[in-house]
């Protein structure tokens, strides 16, 4: 149970929705329309998206939560007899409770760097797995999940990006991105990769809405519908369908009304620059995040104090006297609580 | 896409949430808590499920849709050579997608009277299992699944649901009821079970609340917890955890908010009688639903004309000229609609 | 545990295997070959097989049982999304431990004839379920499964093999035929279907081997290799594959030496029409089975005698009084044993 | 295909059975017994192996390939939430084609040294996981699987077994040892663990036959055998409940007739012991196996020549210019076949 005196920084899921998401809610509330998404709001959002990512020809469909779309995504990519390629530290990889397995499929496990899989580690993967004689008794590479920003919070190049996608022409594999906490790239000075850079590079990515301003939900973009035949029996089968499907398409049309989602994780990426710059001082940072997530190097001794006031989350074991630890921001952080936050972290020392 | 003039009853997910709820999601939109249902509204909402029910024990978690929460609890009782039982007609049999086999478990189907499966047949089938030299070979039933309302909009007795127990206690397998639309059940004259009963006859039980006032979200009622250990665990593998999950937390702690879930299906069920009163004039009604949904014969002629003015159902093939038809009434359902949905019925004639 | 001293009627999978194989398997003890079916003597038995079936283009392999096989080659066909439809008393309907759900897929059941799906059963409900507005919400039928002989012992014609053949078409569905007592349809004047008749029209079927002459073994023939690609690795993760591949491989080898398979069954013939004619004089014959299984109803009092020196399997509950049991016989059933169970017959009445 | 003219090394499933197999399976071949394991031969071979395990309670099944095996053990014990542990180097890590995943479950890979997980790596990873704040989010470890000899052909010793016995204690989770190869390390004079200490510190293994004198078959063994209530039906589900049961039955009653077992793999380790002390000389042997196979590192250009005459298995690359090779040997290699193997690869240099 949380105190919600504290100064939370724990995580990007911790408050509502954006005000105009709760407004349009609410003045669409008595309106009729069919379920399971077939209403006119949904169209509209899907039409938003399709226009900003350059694609008029995508699939858009909206789901729930991150687990579920990559769950009902990767289902719906791999055969029997394949896997996905994801970093060790890849979401699937570690924290959805084994979901991919669940429905069959192995994920295999690269080695990362900052949350990142290389273009030259995917595509010595790649080449041994062909080139084992084995092969045959081994589970097979069919697709690629990446995620941008990374749960790291770190960020793919364009030119990498290209380079992966070059790697999975090569072997004729999807390239598929999550991104739960999208918005926070498209915030960020250092990112360089648009929506219609996603839709050209990727067979399928998710825009996230959870994390970035809505309640819930996740917008699944898939250039060639072609690629996903009967995608809503797959989203039935994972529980993915909405009754009232409007929830989500009401949600992304806000999102998407005058290009807010490009602009919505702006305040996110100044609170944590400002962050950084403080901790700068004294404390080490890790990962190079440049994006709504920090990380840093606390002596384990401070942290009881940090946590008497502030929300923040354990990371991992740095040594026997230092834990990596993450503050988060996101679209409505204030000021104020910012600076809030590095005066108490000043004070620890 | 629905032409919102229409009247609208072709299902009971039409429209937004209880005005409470929207208020109520506005009023905390700015508060922040921790995520995964660890908040305190959550907990509050916990806390009212348990006193209704007269369970002080029992566990509630809350999910998203009701094929999610069906495939999320069966998954979760099952163990891997067992089968769930259910009527040929029951939610899981037909229409989810499969969700139940994905999970690996076969759906036992059982021949059914309006939507129930009644005692008798029940007992002879798990009898005639056991009692198979051969029945190591076949999928053990596991458990039973129930809908109450049906699909059909039919109800259980309680003596029904006491002798469906027996059966279950005479072969130490948990029942399980699927309460999709409960609001209505609790709302009908006809009905004689409460959510304390539910909580004293099954093993785990959901109330839900996209049909019935919510926005989505079903609660699920497991009275003995220890019968169903790492739920979350469970939930998280299928996706089902949100991480906003006080999304869910506040509508059902709006919900029941001074028993508001006890009262909210009386408007659709006054709706739904006046419907049948009238219907009764020229028409045959199917299946004896005494709660939300009509069921009635319609010539094949005629449905045009109505599918020009009013949003219904086509339920299935009655003969070559008729078919069932299927008008839905909701917690919202207005008294005016109801009337002029009747005078449109009766210029059909 | 058997008393084998008894008549043993009981299935067609008592005894050891025909002596042709395990000289054979004596023979060749010595030799080494690789593993995983990679040997000459497999690829021999394949050849003999691809030229009876006149399909010089099939894949054939070699799997361990039945159920193995049904799972594995169903799972290979199927996409998520889809089901496998079967007569309901097909073995995958019911006597497979859930296999296939166990592998994500729903087995969905139709009404069926002594054990045979009728051409229009099936087109009416591949009709119905496209038609159905709901069919997304729903499993598609992905592919039909059939038994030839089926479980009851009846045999397709060539031409309703055809009319399944066009329903198939039409929704371009695949046709697998099950293929676990060919022998004995392949032996029985009845029989109007050659192996080169199914090769042409099915997409994939098999050879039985355990219970025609192998110790085990089923030999699956796919027409069209496209149709399974990498269909090792689905062997594989099935638990396919044998390390020592060639024990499958020479048993086919032999059983299609000199067009043994076509001729093996007819002492299983001969011995169950005689069985069939003996039991006329006082019994009611059941199914209509012309093949190596006899299925009549028996009082239950003489059942108990019966099984003082037979060993014969109950079938089925037929009345308060009577019980439907079944006789089977083998490609080494020996003539004199069934003069004595029809002398044994004889002096129950 | 193979050359069968070769000296072969490459495995140790490359020729038939044990003479006393093939023998019995001749005598008995006209006899008629009851089907999936239910004959008296059968039921004889499981006494032996209580018998020698020393543990009379024990539940014995036989089923017929190690994949399937591993499968479906891993499946009987594990419940839905629920992953395995095993070195990233096991069998079912690697080169089962995700059989396991295929099941719903995750393999959770461990670093490992020559094949082996030590006690302390596994006590860490159990403990992380448990004092891991997000554990409910992640996939549980609910069993640990390893192997003996391992895929490196090394061996656990008996003090080791009992620390991971421990590990897996405190957490009350089941231990399961795949001896796919035990023959062997039974028979190599390294070895303090007998068959009575594996029933004694497993919750579960399995006796190798195919890879030590069977044709094909593995006996699991389950001390307690309440811990795998309905494995007949798990086993069915998986493919691996043969109609001819009594073919592995016949094989596992020779192989412990007599003790048969513990002495078959002695030419096997007699071999490999020859052919390590020949490479000594002028070749770096890898992983310390004592069992029988052997590792060396050679120069990929002596590779080619040495295939001309030998069937070896490419095991990995070494560098640019090595490669590590496997040769095995079997119950049944011939001393002049080494002795031939060491002449050639001495010619190499």
């Amino acid at each position: 149970m949380t105190n919600t005196k504290k100064l939370a920084f724990a995580s990007d899921y911790m408050k509502g929705a954006h005000p105009a998401i709760l407004r349009r809610l609410t003045e669409t509330n008595e309106m009729q329309t069919s379920g399971y998404g077939a209403d006119p709001i949904t169209a509209s959002a899907k039409d938003r998206i399709r226009k900003i990512c350059a694609c008029p020809q995508a699939e858009v469909e909206f789901l729930v939560g991150g687990t579920q779309t990559n769950a009902t995504v990767i289902d719906a990519f791999l055969r029997s007899w394949q896997g996905v390629v994801a970093a060790e530290t890849g979401h699937i990889s570690l924290h959805e409770g084994g979901a991919i397995e669940a429905g069959g499929h192995k994920v295999l496990a690269l080695p990362q760097e900052n949350g990142k899989i290389s273009p030259e580690v995917l595509g010595q993967y790649l080449s041994d797995y062909w080139q084992d004689p084995n092969h045959p008794h081994m589970v097979m590479p069919g697709m690629v999940y990446i995620s941008h920003p990374t749960e790291y919070g770190t960020l793919y190049s364009k030119a990498e990006l290209k380079e992966l996608r070059e790697n999975c022409n090569a072997y004729q594999i999807p390239l598929y991105l999550d991104g739960a906490r999208l918005a926070y790239a498209l915030a960020c000075p250092e990112n360089d990769v648009t929506l219609a850079d996603l839709a050209a590079l990727c067979d399928a990515f998710y825009i996230g809405g959870t994390k970035c301003g809505a309640l819930l939900g996740e917008a699944v973009v898939v250039p060639d519908p072609d690629r996903l035949p009967h995608f809503f029996t797959i989203m039935k089968q994972h529980g993915a369908v909405l009754a009232k499907g409007r929830l989500l398409g009401i949600q992304f049309d806000e999102l998407f009304r005058d290009d807010l989602y490009l602009k919505i994780g702006e305040p996110a990426i100044r609170a944590a620059d400002r962050i950084r710059e403080g901790l700068q001082q004294g404390y080490r940072l890790c990962f190079g995040s440049p994006t709504n997530q920090v990380f840093c190097v606390m002596e384990n001794r401070k942290l009881e104090l940090l946590a008497e006031t502030v929300l923040f989350e354990y990371w991992e074991k740095y040594d026997d006297t230092h834990t990596v630890i993450r503050f988060a921001t996101d679209w409505g952080t204030k000021q104020e609580d910012v600076e809030e936050l590095l005066r108490v972290i000043g004070r620890l020392a």
